[in-house]
């Protein structure tokens, strides 16, 4: 039985356009689960990873707005929240979802720390823009009395930016391999997990994010996962994207992908780190597999009848 | 090796008094695990329940105070970000006092629904108070535009009231089985566990709260622990509680309890959730035992010098 890390992007969990409500964010998922159980019923061990972007974005955004009748809280800790939030809708859809074809595997989401390291050089310069727009006053006055790293968004504002340091190491993967084991579908690293620095006697949740490819893909490695199986908007990767020499891609080989990512052919913050994460799952262990694919197409995908499939 | 669900209260997680910042909190969790890794290292196996009522509720007021940016959560999802939220610090808190005492058991948060029975009678009768207090007008414009059950809070103003039905079944508990079975330590049905309805074909979750104690005493029964460990902050139960003629319990059974508890003995709300939860447990098989006792002697009350015992 082949056993896959799915990576669920942004379109899995809400749909653009449509107002952010949570009953708006459980219609997505259903339709989500329904792409998901069907790999499950191939036969397939699956377990899942998720993104939480804008989700976190909006819990930053509550936690301004209410600060002066109630404490913010902290980023990790909205981490912690999101992981609940969207764990919670994507294991009650799976489960209905199982229910409904008459499967009982049990589907539940552990909260997860990752750690990172503290000398991850990211922690000097932080990249990654989260929560609301500022002013350039609001700005301001938030580097000076919380030490934010702001930067501007050209032509739209300031935002806040936090590290995005490298996955070290899953803490509650023993918990996640137990689960597995037994054959249960496990909802992890949510948001790219809570990052975690350790020092000695003590772990501290930190203001970063850890990119959610980049977990998903340090978890498939941890688990001995066959396949990695990113699942975004686009059914397969592109060369000169949106340009009239556009190419699509139905596999690349490691070489092949080193040498596009030399030449700048994917976008940071987007399809880079999913190209990277795939390149370094194929990479890690001969026969590993990883593939990036539309979340429609996801078991077309595994059939090789759409995605780019990446490979040693 | 005696299996235990603690049941963790307000005290444990939080300091009265002190501001409700994310530092005050874990400051306080980690005092709450020295009391939970003392148990754990005389060699019981540990599953931790806890309650989110303040916490819940600092929810429910960044979710009004922001519904114009963003949209508000409703109460289900605010319950799984609670667990989210209290769980991570509590994994974390634990997992580093293992650590630093040279034990490796893994500890991890399961996002936890509970079914209640749509048929519930509490459905007709919402007495549980939640969330901010509001001016009449409020009130009325929130029982008209939401639906909300709101109730008139003596002096203090008007309040929405949610049913608080019985715990029937814990949807993830053959998840929570196979991690106690290698010893692991779970942290599960936070905040009472988050409430679901079953319908032909679906899982709702509701605007209801389970009461954390009852929920804690399925939880015993379904895992078969021997020992229902109900943590609060007095030593004992009382008799006669604030009056002249006060009596400290060491023990009673469950005849003894019944009639205390027609009698009018224990406040609802407060301590009598928590001695009904005992009765059942006690009263559910043959050799089960609950206990009452204050988290700061929770060791010395599984040795039998400190808490109210309550046994067949």
């Amino acid at each position: 039985m082949k056993r896959i890390v799915v990576a669920l992007g942004g379109n899995a969990l809400q749909s653009e356009g449509k107002p952010a409500t949570a009953k708006e964010q459980l219609e997505i998922i259903k339709k989500t689960s329904v792409y998901l159980v069907d790999i499950i019923e191939e036969g397939y061990e699956l377990i899942i990873a998720h993104g939480n972007g804008p989700q976190v974005g909006r819990l930053l955004l509550q936690n301004e707005a209410s600060q002066n009748i109630t404490p913010a809280m902290p980023f990790d800790v909205c981490g912690a929240m999101s992981q609940g939030m969207i764990g919670y809708h994507v294991q009650q859809a799976i489960g209905v979802e199982l229910k409904n074809r008459g499967i009982n595997t049990p589907v539940v989401t552990l909260i997860t720390q990752v750690v990172v390291d503290k000398n991850d050089e990211a922690f000097r310069n932080p990249t990654k823009p989260i929560g609301p727009f500022y002013t350039k006053e609001e700005a301001l006055i938030l580097k000076e009395k919380k030490g934010y790293d702001i930067v501007e968004d050209a032509g739209r504002g300031y935002r806040r930016v936090v590290p995005s340091p490298m996955p070290k190491k899953i803490v509650e993967i023993e918990s996640i391999n137990t689960l597995m084991k037994e054959g249960q579908i496990v909802i992890t690293v949510g948001g790219g997990g809570i990052p975690v620095i350790e020092e000695e006697e003590k772990r501290i949740g930190v203001a970063a994010v850890i990119d959610k490819d980049l977990a998903s893909e340090r978890l498939a490695e941890d688990i001995e996962a066959d396949i990695l199986l990113i699942l975004t908007a686009v059914e397969k990767i592109a060369l000169n994207f949106g340009k009239p020499n556009q190419r699509l891609l139905d596999k690349m080989n490691i070489e092949e992908a080193d040498e596009y990512i030399k030449e700048g052919q994917f976008a940071p913050g987007s399809m880079l780190p999913k190209v990277k994460a795939a390149v370094t799952f194929a990479k890690s262990k001969e026969g590993r597999t990883a593939i990036i694919a539309s979340l429609h197409k996801a078991k077309e995908a595994l059939e090789g009848k759409s995605g780019t499939v990446v490979e040693m």
